[in-house]
């Protein structure tokens, strides 16, 4: 511990991240000594856990770790401020922090996601770095603690049970925000310029699969738009939960070993370094002991999917055929479709977001299930409930943005298809219904059907109703209204 | 028609509820003539859809018909304003609505939830027995549809793809606020006078189920109140979704044969006979072809069955014993609780909630995959929809009650083993952690746990704390801060 | 206790079934005295049991009673053949079983799903039932449990968590057998007819929902066909693990209090009475501690939902039109299908079994998440497990009788439009790309497409293809193999 | 073409895996020209699918290609057998096949799983590495597709719609066989051991959590090795209709292309290669139309993970502690538990259990869902089916390896402990039952527990027993029984 006593003031050098050495270096925790790779900043009880849990392929998603940085970050200025951790020391730490917040110690993060419930390998994997980069920064020697310990300094004030899930919280945000809203603005926005584009182009309605009164297809396509932007506002309300952060709150909420007023402080200093209304959640033991805003997050993601759904089947089944579908719409053709059969084209953007979709809601369901588990002061499935809902992000953000590219902004209607539907449907006898009664009117339907003729040769042979009449009410562009809000 | 033209003004009698006639009678739509029993209010096309779609013992519930009430309601009432509807026809079908609104018709509704995925048939219940009671007010002939058809009258300027949802909101919202929140608010209030009563009382903490630092047990109960008004809030705010309203949009969205402004008329008429702040939906296409609000609401309920299951979870663990388990705390002992086992008492209000819970999470997964499944201007999958939501409130708001008031408000503590628990814990050396440091105090830990003596003969033995220190710091009073926001 | 005690021999009479009492009865149980309507056959625990659990509206469904009179009349027989129970006292129980398992004592058995995870209300609602009704036969006093006592007598060497989970067993298998998998046979029946009767007439095939190359009509219906059995094959394999029954293993599954043997005396007992293959589970500790048997016959449920949602999609779109939809099938009209759109005819029954499936996931995802929350030595989730899955038969069942009965059987061809399509697919170049080359096959495709000419045209202006080639292989007739083995 | 028309017989040359060249490659399809990397094997279409469906990180998994290498080298072995493919042409493909069998092509394998919902992309990615690595063994050029091309010979007499699936089986069998069913043996061995060795100490039992009688360890563990066995089977049983396979159904299920008998010749084929019971599918427009038989794998992953979070639950509940818990338990301390409570050591491994069958619960309902949406011909939801069936084996088997080894193996008991509760538990009084009779057996519980006096002390005291009788009939090791079948 030469020359690294806390009244000492070692200085910071402009080290280069990486470590030149081979083999292996010996680290410590208090279960005693590891040896890691030498050329890695993560210490023991980070190669505990690469031992014991390298199961599936499945790694903590980087955005936890990115995440955590801002939350060590925020924790050392604050800790420095008060005076508990020597400037000199925070700098360090911050120093460090920033590098992982910029992605430039991602190889350092090697966690897989099924480990520890509280997440607290991976913030011990986070301690470790910042400590190590911190010692390497400040001229010491690795694996020694000194003059920058895991525990004492990175993690001062700090437990994995209230900075695990406040990084949670960062990192979802954070997700939503930089990948999910852009995405879904973006697709809603293109969607809305076709709704717009084809306002007055008028096609059969269908309910229940089966022919009905027409709409425009610009109205039709102002319901998918409307549907994203209203699965965006819940998205965009749900993150009212997630600014709450349970920072402050240490191992079981009462904040012990963490001085007063470091909760507030920590979720200002997020706040500021974010740029997002981050706040202390004001019941910690609520905050720690379940992730009800992170259920409630996975849920409006959840809608998301179930929107984009609806989308996506009726895009590909709109444009069904060629020769032996619905063909209204004309999709582009991106990628042959068939090994076997030549010039087939498929909706292939629309059945990726059909599979995506569905992930979503199997996900979603693994995490309303992990959130009921939590038991006394601690919810302990927070990895796999931060991992599904990165990855739910992630899925519908890179779907959105295909999606749109590839399909939805190449989509060509079949004009001549969409009108000869019009004319043929049997369901503009529906204006009749006010001018004759549902009943007759609905003989003529039945009748035309039965027959195979057309609805006005089955309606003007029933007596009910006169050419003129028919050709007034049963017009199929006065039958569509205005806009998007119906009568 | 005799004497029941348009231009007829029949005298509406104050004629009771009830139909004497025995056997069947007559009725008729378009496919033709149907015999119906004679005592019940219901049309063909009820009967029909009994017969087609008697699955199982799910019948279509009842808070769906008193909504579709308020709606049918509301369209004569603007029908009349608008001079499209005779008054004395509106005022007969006000007075049937009433009837229906009051569930005094509830037997004359008698269909399966597994029918048609519009809703058609229910809603054609309503417009059979409101025509027919309405024709039996006006001393008309039942079975006639004269002088006021379930058609031409009763569903006049409606579709069943615009009202039915319409009635899924309101029913959806009415049991909310009738049931479901004040039972929760309840239920919570009962917890927080206990967090109150119990703010004091120091009680060992557990994460990972292993035991942890000190908290009290009223801050342990302050976040399960928490939890419930969290969850509430969410149930509160997925509201506004359901306060959007389809009607208006008659078939697909576009309001054919319903007069302009009809969708704003009919929603400000529901709200003014709700009380409640209905509106039209901006988007009809949205609101016929998805159920993307009811979607949000049964997310919203699954929040309160996530915040349950922890709740009663704790609970009954912590009651665990008498001898052999936690035992910090005594519920109500309600009933014996074993066949075989005499004097045994269980948790039973806890595993009552518990399995609610999941059946909550099971129906509202079914929930979601029913609201992907929409197809173009209709989202035919209303009745599981509706039938689901308003299960999961009836169970959840039920299930509140009971758990109130047979178990949250009687369960009582064991202080001695819950102070006895506390003096025991190893984890209180958790408070030396910032005065000697995180490894030194984690090999006093180690060694009392391995040695099984006392945290404070294995610190004091290991010579880094003296009494007195340890005395002061690790005195557990001092570590469970104030209140429940943490430090 | 007058002429009651064991030495005793009370007659039997033939007393119907009922009680002229009015008001109320006093029963007990060990917590003491508790009034119960005094017709009624329950005692104590039932009238406890419906003031703290009335939730919801879900009752035990009755199959579980009936299973349980199954139970009880079986540890009667086995109890008097061990000499344990004499022998009046176990014909008067068995008496009162027998009336049980008919379902002349259903209206006493009137308690809630949402109760003590055991089932132990359940348990005891029969012993009290049954203690009654003995006591009534043999002429005693009702709420004496004189001379047959619900726990020492009904429940002889039999807990709960013994029994509760046989009746399920018992229950479950019981309504496959006579329900479900007729229903499911039944309906696959009616599919094999189809597939025979429309083995000759070609259609195009459609994959991604474009078109693809042709098959049969049969062809498509055989695989429908093939999916139900194989569906039914999985839920027949499902009863295997049903078949043992943990009957025997008493309270933990140690088997106290019951006699050696008991266990394979009363398992062998049900089979004979039963019909069926019952034996002893091999392991008791895991017979009342899980309920993974439960959790696969939902599986195999779960199955038979999966196959059936994929045929009646494949019908409702198939039949949709009649003018602007695939119009391949006539699916029979059975109501009118608008209130609003007249002589619109929808395909209902299909919409049902959609709904069924998607409500028998979300029900087998209940199950499976409740089957994981055993905890020791019993898995306390048994009434939710058990009235999801009887559910789920019952739902299944009955949507297949009225899927087969109004939908399947009557659904004709329009052999026109098939045949139509069929001419025009371009995929039928398909079957040039042996004899050309996938490449060259793909342009004449695309070719065709683009410029909206036919197949042949295309064909024969690339010179890739004489016309006499063109005609012998682009034979759809030839394109469809036989049978529905493949090649 | 020059040299490598069908009668030219070029030489195959040992030519390493490999490719040298820089930059890009032209490759084509019937679309057009692509540019590849030309040190990589794939063609125009994998390049085409890399652009169009980079969604989220998650690559179709390499089991899914090391099948695909069987069944094409099945296919070509076959169509060489019939003459359809020159030997010197299958000996290409075969080779290049036996690479991607054995994982030296992996790297040329990277398309994601959101992507066609058949398969096509992936097929079409085997089709183009095998053909130009065949090209490249045949010295000729890459990107002619001569003299072997990826759809007229490599994919000969095959489709996508009937091979994806077949890889799917032949994937999932394999890793099943490979990796989960020696995993869960190894585990239920390793709890068999310790079910043996502590077979004799008696233990209190928990029912609802609550004290009640006895039983020993080993019976308690023999149950959980009982539910492993119990899920190994049904994993087994599962296989059954894995075994059955599409291929030779080519495009729709007819076998279109394909000559007669190259089904029944392709899976025997197949069978050779793996050793295992691989047939023909019977019903091929079953076993393209859906994925039921993967979707009943997927219930059996799911009865996997059912059974392991109860004996993980169990585990950590029973090691709660070490001082405020249950405390029956030892688990190894592999880590340190807590960043902040020093000494602290959780259940982790347990924890990771508990996620682990959550997420394959949540897998496992996508996997549902995806089954249930096929349309026609084709089940278009092949990719995440295959993905999240692959995924559950593996975290399910890597799992079972880490808990076994880090957790069940090193797991002893403290008997001093589970002793005390023996002694101390109330329900032993069930024993005297039989005795006294259930009522008076439970007031002597009813009031040890009030009074908090010990059993023995309140049964002398309420006359109804003696001492001897007391111990002798409630004697703890007198109430287990004998082995684990109950009585």
């Amino acid at each position: 511990m030469l020359g690294f006593g806390t009244n000492d003031h070692p200085t910071m050098t402009d080290v280069p991240i990486g470590l030149d050495a081979k083999g292996t270096r010996k680290e410590f925790d208090s279960m005693g000594t590891v040896a890691v790779p030498a050329d890695t900043y993560y210490g023991a009880q980070t190669a505990r856990s690469l031992v014991h849990f390298s199961i599936g392929g499945d790694k903590m998603p980087m955005p936890v770790y990115h995440a955590y940085g801002v939350v060590k970050k925020a924790c050392a200025l604050v800790n420095r401020a008060e005076g508990r951790l020597a400037g000199w020391k925070a700098d360090a730490i911050v120093r460090a922090a920033d590098e992982t917040i910029a992605g430039k110690l991602d190889a350092h993060y090697p966690l897989f996601v099924w480990q520890t419930g509280s997440g607290t390998q991976s913030n011990m994997n986070v301690n470790e770095v910042l400590s190590n980069r911190a010692i390497q920064l400040l001229g010491g020697t690795l694996g020694t603690q000194q003059p920058v310990g895991p525990n004492d300094d990175v993690n001062m004030g700090q437990s994995s049970n209230d900075t695990f899930p406040t990084a949670m919280h960062v990192a979802t945000v954070g997700q939503i925000d930089a990948h999910l809203l852009p995405q879904l603005d973006a697709l809603a926005k293109a969607i809305e310029v076709k709704a717009t584009d084809w306002m007055g182009v008028v096609k059969t309605g269908r309910t229940h699969l089966e022919d009905a009164t027409p709409l425009t297809v610009g109205q039709e396509w102002s319901g998918y738009a409307a549907q994203i932007r209203g699965a965006m506002a819940a998205v965009e309300a749900s993150k009212a939960g997630l600014f709450e952060l349970a920072v402050g709150g240490t191992a079981v909420g009462t904040g012990l070993n963490a001085p007063k007023g470091f909760s507030v402080a920590v979720a200002r200093q997020i706040a500021e370094l974010t740029g997002k209304p981050f706040v202390t959640a004001p019941n910690k033991f609520m905050a720690q002991g379940s992730l009800d805003a992170m259920v409630r997050a996975s849920a409006a993601l959840r809608g998301v999917a179930v929107a984009l759904m609806k989308i996506a089947n009726d895009m590909r089944w709109l444009a069904s055929g060629p020769r032996c579908g619905l063909g209204e719409l004309k999709l582009p053709a991106n990628e042959p479709g068939s090994s076997i059969m030549p010039g087939k084209v498929n909706p292939t953007q629309c059945e990726a977001i059909v599979m995506i979709s569905i992930q979503v809601l199997g996900e979603d369901a693994a995490v309303a299930f992990a959130g009921s588990q939590g038991n006394f002061e601690l919810n302990a499935m927070r990895p796999i409930i931060i991992n599904n809902v990165l990855h739910m992000i992630r899925i519908l953000a890179d779907g959105a943005e295909k999606f749109r590219t590839f399909s939805v902004e190449g989509t060509d209607l079949d004009r001549a298809k969409i009108a000869s539907y019009v004319g043929n449907s049997l369901m503009l006898v529906t204006a009749l219904s006010p001018v004759i009664g549902y009943q007759k009117a609905a003989h003529i339907a039945e009748k035309a059907e039965a027959e195979g003729t057309t609805l006005r040769d089955a309606a003007l042979a029933s007596g009910d109703v006169d050419a003129a009449t028919f050709d007034r009410v049963c017009d199929p562009k006065g039958m569509v209204g205005e806009g998007t809000a119906g009568a």
